[in-house]
Order: structure tokens, then sequence, then C-alpha cells
């Protein structure tokens, strides 16, 4: 059974210690869904509500975000990431978008709070910028999809019903 | 139809003008579930892993996340929230828990924003805890349970299928 | 002759005592101007470069750091400021974007530093935007426009040789 | 024609791979102008106002803004920059300070936001510690005059018309 | 005996709910102690250093800290203080600086972590800039020495053997 | 005689150029404690006030102050700390905690600073979680007790008097 590690010996809260660990290339893949009303999905994809500025500044607050994320976790390495790309798949027939971020860094530890932080904080914008107008749109599908690099190795999520959305 | 009130009439983002309004007592719940294998779950409520550390680190992220809103979700308000409390609903059935947000606050817009955040940057904090043990946790349901204060009046979320956590 | 309220009688720096001040409603206008090549002010400009988005970025920049005064600006009190606008006026003749914020807040404490914490960091924004294409852009005329609240009554500026571009 | 290395083909704004850049040592140099009123000019230079307490002040803030630049322009990449220095340049001509920052690292991608950041900030305070005197003092002729280091190579402004101060 | 109002019925932290306070003006002073080496505390005060540089930067950071005392302290509301001053006693006699701070606020809580983290962070920032000159320097008798204002009235500090430098 | 090296030959505040320096391991080890009346240091230990919550509060708010030790402290570098540790030693005798940390880079320069901002923080903590109760808690003892990796190379603070709690 594998340990936690941010909880030492005695059950108290610790930063992992990676000083000793080797740099690697890392990746972290994850994703969100921002499901809504068919008429708030509309007025996004539309040109009326100038399609674009809704998910742009969702796209901006995600990558910002995701630079914050040991400002956020108490026990995340600060980091300086060195890419960050975040996409969005609309569905129209869930009304929903998926936003899906890449994160990238070369470092002693590896970036999947800031690839899960990135989308969650872009969702949080997209109910921000439209919840005068749906304050019942949810949130959910928040999952690391793939990450490289590191000891623990290669993981891809296997996808399941949950994971309908992929 | 509603109007999308960050955006202007040429489409571009903008700051809601609150201004003009009339401070009244303003309160938000919402919540998000972080669900698990079961032997994460069991590891978390169990003696063996000082149960309540995961969830007491989680609950104060929340909290300061809650403070941080407005810096991470580029159009709300920064605003001087008065109260912020989150509590965590174990479900041993779904190897889950349910965690709620109580944000309040004297002011001239709502708190939506900032229950949302509290929850996901808990959830996010769970993930964190536990990533080492189960990569493959998922947060959903995130939304808003119910608010009250303000021109807009009270919205409570009916619950349907998507809502059977609660 | 005036004093220096940020200074006190030994000379040593100091955040003015507001306290006491009565809150009344408080409104800054302040501008900046970006000069580039043509070629790089067409750019942003056209189709080809998916116009809107150098400038959507610089806004939602601009309005995240209004919200960041205080942080920035020692002296600064923090300031819940209820309106942030951000406007963008190209000028093709000279290459150049004239950037205009205009802040407003009902409180104890004028709104300058952030309506010019605005108009600076667009104007960064758009020279990090367009960096790789035009390093020679330079970013000028950063002043306050018009003020008004507060017992220092109105303020506006007449234009003179420095303020050709408005 | 060099291409916008933030905008990607579909025209999103982007945060630029570095990844896989080898790190090297990277300078920049960059300026900013305060222009003000005579009295203004010299109440700074003379005893009276206990001279250096409005630089210094602007100084500090200048040189931790320049901390701050990733969290300020959004698609800046965090980085640790090993060294920032400030100067100011008093011109009793024209009743001005020109300010100048010089940031170093070595890493993986250029200092140019940092620098520039550096000496909007202090610019900013100079204007915040004496506006209560002087409401006209503009900034102008932020400008980077020199980087070296990563792959663009050596950049050094040429001066013309523009930059009569240097 | 009093309660802990951090911590509710379940012992679980929470920030306290001031939604219902009535806002009274509150003051809060706070000290703290840095004792160093002799040559250390005469190089500060002699003129060969630049006497102030070192006091003013601790200055300038104790202010600032001030104002992200809500963002270190976990369960502290957000508070937008109207006033903070810090000052500087130094004593030959035992080659140290009290740092005295006063913190003011019209508001629904007191502002005693803003008082106490003012003179917390202006005393490492003097730890910082002497640091390669005395690492043995100390910093000690931080404690509130008075705070008026709100339901629990007035507090003043006892002196006793602790309070010496009082 | 050592010099100030924050200081520069003019006497104005610098951040050390540390560049060209070579990476090293660096290991930072710093104190505190907080003193408080018997009847509060039997609270937090017993089980009445769920022992344990003040203590992990302060943990928490100590690891992230450390993160953020260059945002708080004028001249500090930012720095990707590897580690962060802090424990607490309770003294029924003196009614008192001792708070340590331990805190580990590989780079350019020390981590004395993020050491003791993060002793000094939770410190901090403690005073806000228990201040309903007890006014007059005091903080003292603030120190580097050792320091390794670097061109300064070791340091570890002799036991005197005022380190009897060692």
């Amino acid at each position: 059974m594998k340990k936690f590690t941010h909880i030492d010996n005695q059950g108290h809260v610790r930063m992992v210690d990676v000083t000793d660990k080797k740099p690697t290339e890392r990746i972290a893949v994850a994703q969100s869904v921002v499901s809504m009303n068919q008429a708030t999905f509309e007025k996004i994809q539309s040109q009326e509500v100038k399609k674009g500025n809704v998910l742009e500044t969702a796209r901006i607050a995600g990558v910002m975000a995701a630079k914050k994320t040991s400002d956020l976790i108490p026990m995340c390495h600060p980091l300086n990431i060195t890419h960050i790309g975040i996409d969005f798949y609309p569905d129209k027939d869930t009304s929903s978008f998926r936003i899906e971020s890449n994160v990238r860094i070369f470092g002693q530890t590896g970036v999947e709070m800031e690839a899960l932080t990135a989308v969650s904080v872009a969702a949080l914008t997209i109910y921000d910028m439209c919840k005068s107008y749906d304050r019942g749109m949810t949130i959910s599908d928040i999952c690391l999809l793939k990450k490289s690099g590191g000891k623990s190795g290669i993981f891809e999520r296997k996808t399941n019903n949950r994971d309908k959305r992929l």
C-alpha cells in the first residue's frame, strides 16, 4: 500500500522534501467540464455575445491561476512552470464545455496540481462571466488525464462511465 | 432574456459597476464532491492517517482561497468577507466527501464566487494530499446551492439527478 | 505650499491616516499610450492576428492589476473598488493605442493610483504580447485625466503639448 | 515577418513553451521618466523633504514589483530573478527623474518584462508619494534599452527624437 | 472561562462570523525588539551605512506586510486598514531597536494581527538587511501593547520583567 | 569588518546579485517561542480544545508563509524551496511552545529568511487562534539556529542565556 507523502509518521502535514530529486521533464494534462442551460451555451457560442470573450477570459484566468498554485494548495512546492496551455471543447448535445490544460516543466516535482488548478479556475471564471444569466451551472469531471516524468512514471486515466465526456 | 452583466455593449469584458448599490446582507452556500478509491477514503477516515489532518488542511486552504477570489477570477470585485465556514460530509457508499461552504458579507455585491472558490480549492487540496496514493480521484458537482441578498433575491438549487449527493 | 501627505514631520514614509474621513463617491480617469511600428499596429488591428485578443488580454490584465494596487504601491490603502473599466483608442497616424481607465468607489480615499496602475499594466501587457515582433515599443503619456470626490475636489488635466493625443 | 509568440495558430492567447530551451545568462535594462513641476522636483531633491525617501521608497517598490511580474502580466513565465537594481537620474532642466532598471537571471527566458515592470512601478510610486502636491505629473519614455542572452540575441535601443532623455 | 472564537463546537478551525457586528473605530499598538552586536547597531546608526536605509526599508516592509495580514494568518478577515504607522526606538545600552506599530480602522473587527504582523516583518527585514554581518541577531518581545474598539473593549499590557524594554 | 551586502556604495538598498553563484545544497534551521498563560497552554494541549488544531493551523500557515518570503522581505530573492518542515516543542514549565523550522533548497542563495519567516508566521497564527482567550501572549527568541551551504559556510548558534529554551 502506498504511503501519503504529505503526512509524516506522526500524522503531521508536511511539504515533501524533493531537494535530492533529479530534475526531469514533467508533463500533466487535466480537465474540467462546465454544464449549463442550452440558452447560455448558445449565447457563449454565438456572435451575439462576441463569442470568445468568455472563453478567452477563462483561458487567461486559468493560466494565471496555474502560476499561483503553490499559493493556493498548502503543501505544493513553488515551481517555475515553463508552459501552460488551455483549450475548450464545446459539446452541443450536453450544453457544456470541456476544458483541458497542458502544463510542462523541467524540474524536481510534478505539475499535476498546476494542471488541475488551471482547469478549475478557468471553469469558475466561465461561471462568473455567465452567472447573472444561469446560476444553476455545474462544474464536474475535474481529473488528471495524464502525467509523465519523475519516479512514479506515466499515469493515464482509464475511461469509464464517469468519463463519458472524453 | 437576462443579460451578461460582465460583457458590455461591444462585447468587451468589464467589471460590473456596483458603486451605487445599497449594501445588504449576502449569503452564499456552495458545494463540491471529491470521489476516490475505497482504500483512500478509509485511510482518510481512519485513525491510521490521523484522520482530520487531510480535511483540516483542506478546510484551511478553502478559507484562505475564498479570501483570494478577486485575485483569481478576473472580473470579481475585491470584498471583505465577514464569514467563511467549510464542512465535510463523508459518504461511505460512494467513497466520497461532499464539501459545503457558507460565506457571508454585508456588502454591495454577492459572494457566490467566494463560496465556489472555497469548495473548489478545498477539493483540490484533498487531491494534493492524497494524490501519491490515488491519482484517479475526481472532483465533481461544484455548484451553488443557495444565495440570498441583493436585487436578484433568493436562489435555491432544485435537486435533480445530478444532485444525487444532496 | 501643499504638504507631502506621505511624509511625516521627520521625513519618514507613512500611510496617510484616513480613518476619520467621510466616505464619498470617488472617480478617477487615467491614460497611457503605447507606440509601435506600423506593422505591429496593423497586425493587432487586422483579422490576421485575431484582433482583440491582444487588447482583451491587456484589458483583463489592467483590471486585475487595479485590484492589486495596494500590493504594489507601498503607501496605498487597500480598497474595495466597485468598478474598473478600460478602453482602447487606436490612432493609425501615430501607430499607437491610447488606453483609458475609469475607476469608481464609495470610500474614504481616492482611486487615482488604481486608475494609473490599470493603464500602466495594460500597456505593459501589450508590450509583452507583441515584444517578439517589436522590441522598440514605447509607453508614454501616463497621467491622471480627471478625479472627483473627497476634500481635494475635482481635478481635470489641462491639455498641452504633451497631451496631443487627447 | 516575425510571428507573435504569444498567439497560437487559432489566435488564442498562450504561454510560450520554453521547456526545451537551454538556460543562458539573461540581462535586461529598461527605463521610465517621471516629469513634474519644478517645485515638486526641488522638494524631492532638497533636504526639506528628506531627499531620498521618495526615491528609496520608489526603489523598493520597483524591486518588489519586478518579483511580481508573472503575477501581473498574464503570459509571463514565473522566474527566480537573481538581481534587480534600480537607479535614478535627476534632470534639473526638465524637472524630471529618469529611472533605470537592470535585471539579471540565468534561465530559460528573458527578463525584459521584469525590467519594464520595475521602472513602471517605481515611477507610479513617485507619483503616489507626491500626488497631493502635484497631480499633473506624467510618466513617459518607458522602453527597453538593452537585452542580451537567449536565441534572439542582443537588442540595443537606437536613440532618436523620442529618446532625447538618454 | 473565555472561549476560543476560532474553534467551533467540534474543534474545527473557523473564521469568526462578524457579519452582524457594528463597525466601530479600532486601534491596535504592537511592538517587537531586534537585538544585535554592538558593531551592527552602530553601523545602522552611523552615517557610514547611510543610517535610515535599513530602518526605512524595514518600515516600508512592515507597512506592506500589515496589508497582507489576512493572506498570511489563515483565519484573519480581510480588512481595509485606514492607517499604519511604524516607529523605531534605538537602545544603545542593549544594542537593539524596539519597533512599534500603530494600526487603525473603522470596521467590524480588530486590527491586532495587522499590528503584530507589521512589527514582525519589519524586524525580519532588519535581520535580512544585516544578516551578512551578524547572523546571531534575535527578534523578541513581540506583543500587543494596546487595543481599543469593539465589544472586548480596551486592552493595555501591564509591564513586567519580560517588558523591561518598554 | 564584513560589508552589508544589501547596501551598495552610495548606501542605496539593492538586491544582491547572485547570478554567477554556483547552486549548492542549502539548509536553514530557525526557531521562535510563544509564551502564554498556563490556562491557554493547557487548553491547547488538552483534548478539550481538540489539541492539534491550533498547532496544525500554525504549521500550515508557517509553510505557506515560507513560500511568500520574497513577497514580504523587500530584498529577498524569489526561490523555489524544495522542503519546509515545522515542529512544535511544548514546554509545560514555562507554558510555551518552541517552534522550529527546517528549510532546504538546491540553489544560488540561502534560505535563512524563509526559515525565520516560517517560525514567525506560525507563532503569529498561534496568537491569532488564541487571542480571544489570552491577549498577553508574547513571541520571542526568533533566531537562526543553523545554516549550511554557500560561500559563507556553516553557522551554528552558540547557546547562551537568551537561548535557555534550546
